[in-house]
């Protein structure tokens, strides 16, 4: 394992061997994130990068809030915070909740974990529902959950926990858990789930949700984002006992509702996000990229059934990415490895303790029927050089067989 | 069929009707030319553009030369001619022949023409050896046909027949015609040919080689290149009843040995040719292009006939293009089509009288088993939903066990 054939294609940085695969191969993302970005997003961060307090740029701005409206489904000014996905969680949490509070954590994988430690470093106290890696959770088992541990004053969770590669029902624990809670803050996690599956910020009265470019948006990273319904905006300008700055979310809705932002924003990545954005407005909107991922994951799906390979999570998998177990526990590594050093093709590893046992195709984003389909074309052979009994072309097949059949009915809906 | 698709990505460009796949759909190029783009030259091309006359440049166009030196196999200056590659036939046949001489194409299809064409134009008599499309054409023969039609002083002909995706063989044409006609000049069409089959120019004692960045060089179009042997060079020199002056090869020679150009060049696709062939030299050389190209071609050979498709090339088949009979006669152009309109995925149909039943998949230049794969895994449903009978599959598992075993035998002979 090294990681050379991820840096020949950095701008004049070579390897000091620079092989022909090094040269050739396409370096392709089948990570959750990052995730490939779109050419019109890619020639707006060429520039030219504008000063950001002229009338041209509070022109994109404002696009750019549209477009986030979408996405995040809320009538609301949308935060955007040039910061990674933790800052934008960070964000969500510092303006909710303060060492009065006391929280829940529906903690399904790392990126449940994160809530944790968030609170964990604001000193809140924290309830955590700890569930296996891939295991579902019903609505009423949260409630259940909440009901025992009173007083809590919020619950955090991950729409889509990109560890295990599972969707949680966002909108079923939202109902029941305000059912026997009326007044608890719900804050999500959908930095890998918005564009992926729908998340209904105004409509399930989710107080925040975090999201983040380089997941659904076909983006480059660099960009958070917080949405909250009108529930959420009365409680984040409520909420002043935790001393917060530059993740003041009140400073981004107010600058937002003049079309400004607070800070000098990263002018480039709202260019592209202004140009991404855009193209998903005008093609469909964000419920097209989200039945794209639906497609793409159906597919993936259905290869891995076909080539006798299980999922880690079989109840409710992820549109976003789909975890694999490796045929021997313990090959998982090297299934990346040969992937990315044979096609520098990257896939995403198990983390932690599934390490060994897992690999994680993204499917998110700006990725197509032909990205998929050659992935899977090179992972037979990956496999059965392993050693594990594959029939060359059979995941293929019934990838290619889901497409065409997700298509067909994606149109029968009306979709 | 409507050339939709193709256009979306062009800047600040789109269609009226946006549709999620004109957005989503990656356009792919499986023409045989133009070819994808190299990043490393996608990025010398964004500029900054320098002023050409200035050390800095010179040392770029003397890499440049050298990179270029190796990809013709000459020791020779290469022309650099900012031109498309018709612009490097003219100038080859514009410095070589004048209203003295008498010359034989060999006409393999609609590139072969290009050479009547083009020696119509200037007024010189041309005898053509006509072959049907996809038919080899043994050294012998063309042999034969020059001692037939004597006295000759030229003989044109393409090394790879981009029209029918054949190969011809040019040192043995070269050994067989010089044996009975040892002054006569050979000009060679590489096009197509050069990062896809050796050509030797020097070896071979070939007048000139004409290419184009286009094809194996993962270059986009606008330069065009001649290379000449030792006694090329001379024939160049010594020629001088037919007009020129843009077209003036002793200019571009005169220059490039200056490290300069005789007009004011392309600077940013000079910069670009830099990048990619520095690449391609770093990477290990331009046989490693070549192998590239072989192995791709081996493997849609072995997909075509896994899926009981024919091939149009069956004897000499070109390492760059594969021409494939559609299943039905007249119904290649719908396969252009359907993968050009639903998957973004653009193959070249037939040219003329091939148009109906023909379609020619491109694998040369910056090409990878993924995009193969790929390809192959979209082409599938669309003969399956056209009615041809296809093992879903097949022609993936084909092409994928073809890869590997070029790999592990390219290995084995040190390539």
């Amino acid at each position: 394992m090294n990681s050379v054939l991820i840096q020949p294609r950095l701008p004049n940085r070579r390897p000091d061997s620079y092989s022909f695969d090094d040269m050739l191969r396409k370096p392709r993302l089948f990570t959750a994130g990052p995730t490939p970005v779109h050419p019109e997003a890619s020639r707006a961060l060429v520039g030219p990068h504008p000063y950001h307090r002229t009338p041209e740029f509070s022109a994109c701005f404002d696009r750019v809030q549209a477009g986030l409206r979408a996405a995040f489904r809320t009538d609301g000014p949308v935060a955007v915070i040039a910061a990674s996905g933790t800052g934008g969680m960070e964000a969500a949490f510092a303006n909710l909740f303060g060492a009065k509070d006391r929280v829940a954590v529906i903690e399904g994988g790392k990126f449940g974990e994160r809530w944790t430690q968030i609170a964990t470093a604001y000193g809140v106290p924290t309830a955590v529902l700890t569930l296996d890696a891939g295991e579902p959770v019903a609505p009423a088992v949260v409630a259940e959950f909440v009901v025992a541990h009173q007083p809590l004053t919020g619950l955090l969770f991950s729409a889509s926990e990109t560890s295990t590669a599972t969707a949680f029902d966002v909108e079923g624990i939202a109902r029941a858990v305000r059912e026997v809670s009326a007044d608890i803050a719900l804050v999500v996690d959908g930095i890998t789930a918005v564009g992926a599956l729908p998340i209904e910020t105004d409509a399930w009265q989710l107080d925040a949700v975090v999201g983040g470019a380089q997941k659904g948006l076909m983006m480059p990273p660099g960009l958070a984002f917080v949405a909250c319904s009108p529930r959420g905006w009365e409680r984040v300008r409520a909420e002043r006992s935790t001393p917060r700055y530059y993740f003041d979310l009140c400073r981004y809705a107010d600058s937002a509702l003049k079309a400004q932002t607070p800070f000098t924003p990263a002018i480039g990545l709202v260019q592209a996000l202004d140009a991404a954005l855009g193209a998903i407005d005008e093609a469909g909107g964000i419920g097209s990229m989200e039945d794209n991922a639906d497609r793409l994951a159906t597919a993936t799906r259905a290869a891995a059934d076909a080539l006798g390979l299980e999922l880690l999570s079989t109840a409710t998998p992820s549109p976003a990415v789909t975890a694999i177990r490796a045929p021997e526990p313990g090959s998982a590594p090297q299934i990346v490895a040969r992937l990315r050093d044979g096609h520098a093709a990257q896939v995403s590893g198990g983390q932690g303790d599934l390490k060994p046992d897992i690999f994680r195709i993204g499917h998110i984003g700006y990725v197509d029927d032909i990205d998929l389909l050659g992935l899977l074309g090179v992972l037979e052979p990956v496999l059965h050089q392993m050693g594990h009994s594959v029939e060359l072309g059979s995941g293929v097949a019934a990838a290619s067989a889901a497409l065409v059949q997700h298509r067909a009915s994606s149109r029968g809906t009306g979709e």
